[in-house]
């Protein structure tokens, strides 16, 4: 029996969550460790400063899980270690409500808490679908079941991880799927300036993505083409190229 | 006259920003946006959910700098857009106390703020000291200041960093400096439980360094042998391996 953890960043009273985690009971054992409330854009912050505490979550008969008053990386590290007390044999982060392409990848709870099982060398995939509004899990969820069934059986590189997105369209209108880098779309955003009723300043962060990407083969681009995405990515961040680079550079001559 | 965009995660009341700052005059106009209150772990975080609010900081007038109620990434975005209303010719994250190398970039909130500049266009460097009690910041504020000028001069890859770390030893201890890769060393953690005075349980993040790093190539181990580390970084994730890997899955035939 295939042990399964799963874990989100839109908090374990998510609809996302609850579609995933019921689809996978057809693959495996599933637990179900997430965080209490919504962690959105956390990315790979984790805590160290603050005591974290596990409560139990039920849905009547159909939905169990643990929450935690944390980050999502902080729900695989607890799942893995205090919860489950042994390596599962994979992870999925997810649902997640809106995309997880280009550089959203990086401010990303849903991914970071895969990445996490990737760091502890647990294959993982973290599955997001293309709208804030989402509400029909039901694709997303059978594709990463496939996909999972997919890695255990072809392998995956320890320390990678696969990144899935999904167009938020009725299946019919999803024209296929695309294996994808990560896109180099970014986000033009800034502090929006506000007056509180006290007359004091405060700011909302916003903006509006720069769509750099061209083709099919950038996660970005692709979805929002209709086609769903799978990156795999990993957390090795070195630039080797620089690193040849740096080397000429007279940094050797710097005296200590 | 060079604009320096300077912040940190350790928080703007912190003396590695304080030595970090005044040596960087030196070198141009310095601004200083940094959080208010600690930001360590972190991460690449960012702050959607509430109000951020800016406050001016000031020691005597030897110091002076906003301070935000956010993360390192937002005091970049916040520093860059909204108060320089222009874009920097460099960003200087720290010094920080506690090395960021090794799997600790991923969870670094100084790496996060000089990647976040990256993002942006602007040349980084994440600059810390490898020790949580580290009290001498005079030699990795020279490094910063030399460096800072050999990235204005060589270039740097667009979206790639520096990521520097400093052995927290007097400067005769130094054995010099080391271009780094990221290294594989990562964390044995867990949640250690505890019972609080009402019965409770709650638990605190705990672990030790894995060291699976064997040579002078490796940022962790050349840190642990008394050198100072240079890694350039970047956020393309893509693992390109796996990338090719992939296309031989039976993922295509998955029917949406």
């Amino acid at each position: 029996m295939l042990r399964i953890l799963v874990s989100n960043d839109d908090g374990i009273d998510s609809k996302g969550i609850y579609v995933l985690a019921k689809k996978l009971k057809e693959l495996g054992d599933v637990s179900v460790v997430a965080p209490r409330t919504e962690q959105s854009a956390v990315g790979h912050a984790i805590t160290m400063k603050t005591p974290v505490r596990v409560t139990k979550y039920y849905v009547n008969d159909e939905f169990f899980g643990y929450a935690v008053n944390g980050t999502p990386a902080d729900c695989v590290k607890m799942g893995i270690k205090n919860i489950m007390h042994e390596m599962p044999d994979i992870v999925i982060s997810g649902i997640n409500n809106g995309s997880n392409a280009a550089i959203n990848i990086i401010y990303s709870g849903t991914v970071s808490a895969a990445r996490e099982a990737a760091i502890m060398d647990v294959p993982s995939i973290a599955v997001s679908v293309a709208s804030h509004d989402a509400t029909d899990f039901e694709y997303a969820s059978e594709l990463a079941t496939e996909l999972a069934g997919e890695v255990l059986d072809k392998g995956i590189t320890p320390g990678t991880l696969l990144n899935v997105n999904v167009p938020n369209k009725p299946r019919e209108e999803i024209k296929g799927i695309q294996i994808t880098k990560q896109g180099l779309s970014k986000w033009d955003d800034r502090f929006e300036e506000r007056i509180d009723p006290y007359g004091k300043k405060y700011y909302w962060l916003t903006g509006k993505i720069i769509d750099l990407d061209k083709d099919l083969h950038c996660d970005h681009f692709a979805l929002r083409n209709d086609y769903a995405t799978i990156t795999p990515i990993h957390f090795d961040l070195t630039d080797y190229e620089m690193y040849k680079k740096i080397m000429d550079w007279n940094i050797k001559s710097f005296r200590a």
